[in-house]
């Protein structure tokens, strides 16, 4: 019985609760697996062993290997994007916010980079589900306007179109969240402290 | 005879000049075949083939493929550093230099972008020749200093520390250079435009 026929059955409330704590179970382990060997090391037959299924009850979820990486980097999004939102919400000067804000988007960039066999899945992900990265480059978007929109409200900043410059901060802080830029310049003395960029944002909006 | 022996024996003068447009031509004949038939299409039998001449005798000028092509990517990054240099000493504001400066950068990358098979060679020589293009950021931070040194000298700009200062508008201008952010954002409506993006450095500088 395929989920949809399920679906049609009536016993689709029973039925996709159990079906969804299967798929978790699978990303949990497949997530697992990815970071000790690596994404293009781990086979489908790896993940069903290690949630004790056939590799055919696996591809009832999945299509495929890359659909598996594709969920666990949208779960990884889906997670960055639950704590950008929190700091845009928080009850503190816009600045203050926006510094938080970026801050906690590089610090989660090098955390990603240093767990390498991470950073190799996310890059396979970019090339294969860029559609999934645009939007959430546009949420991200949408929370940094959300706070420069309050920052001009409260006084704080002086710009004349706050969605627009919002989208500037997010281009001058992007080599700070870019997993390739953010790689390429992680040993560089001179790359400016991400402290020091959130000045000059901060600067460029006090105007 | 070896080009060190030629020099031992002082004819260096007469044949270094021979041996620098011989590699001159090589590099052009291949620059050529890269650009229609693309770098990893191209091989040293095919180069050797245009120039008239010898497999034999082009590895005598480079040890590979991959080294004519560093030397090709070399020669491109030591125009764009040219034009940025012009672009600095303009008899203009800081601020009208660091304008043109930022559209000339991202006028050079999006034209290498176009040039498909030429987007291929840099991301080749990025890979495999990270210090030449690191070095290449370093002289472009240094230009861009200058422009900012100057503009603060002038009461144009009010920065504490012009150095620094400029390590940021880089940082922040860097997704308008970088192949792989520009390649990606090329399509994207709501990325700003080049010139936005000027202004809100400079308005940064102007603090």
């Amino acid at each position: 019985m395929s989920s949809l026929d399920e679906l049609r059955s009536g016993k689709a409330a029973t039925m996709s609760l159990e079906a969804m704590e299967t798929r978790k179970r699978i990303l949990a382990e497949a997530k697992h697996l990815f970071r000790i060997y690596g994404y293009s090391k781990t086979t489908v037959a790896d993940i069903a062993e290690a949630c004790r299924m056939s590799p055919a009850n696996v591809y009832r979820f999945f299509a495929s290997k890359a659909a598996i990486n594709n969920a666990i980097c949208e779960q990884l999004l889906a997670d960055d994007e639950a704590a950008f939102a929190a700091i845009a919400r928080l009850p503190l000067p816009a600045a203050e916010r926006l510094r938080r804000f970026v801050l906690e988007m590089n610090n989660r960039a090098l955390r990603a980079i240093h767990e390498k066999k991470v950073h190799e899945m996310i890059k396979v992900a970019i090339e294969e589900r860029w559609a999934s990265v645009q939007t959430h480059i546009r949420r991200t978007s949408e929370l940094l306007a959300q706070i420069v929109e309050d920052g001009v409200a409260r006084g704080e900043f002086r710009v004349q179109d706050a969605k627009r410059a919002a989208e500037c901060v997010h281009v001058a802080i992007s080599p700070l969240r870019h997993p390739v830029m953010v790689a390429q310049n992680i040993d560089d003395p001179l790359w400016p402290k991400p402290a020091e960029m959130v000045d000059f944002v901060i600067a460029a909006l006090k105007g």
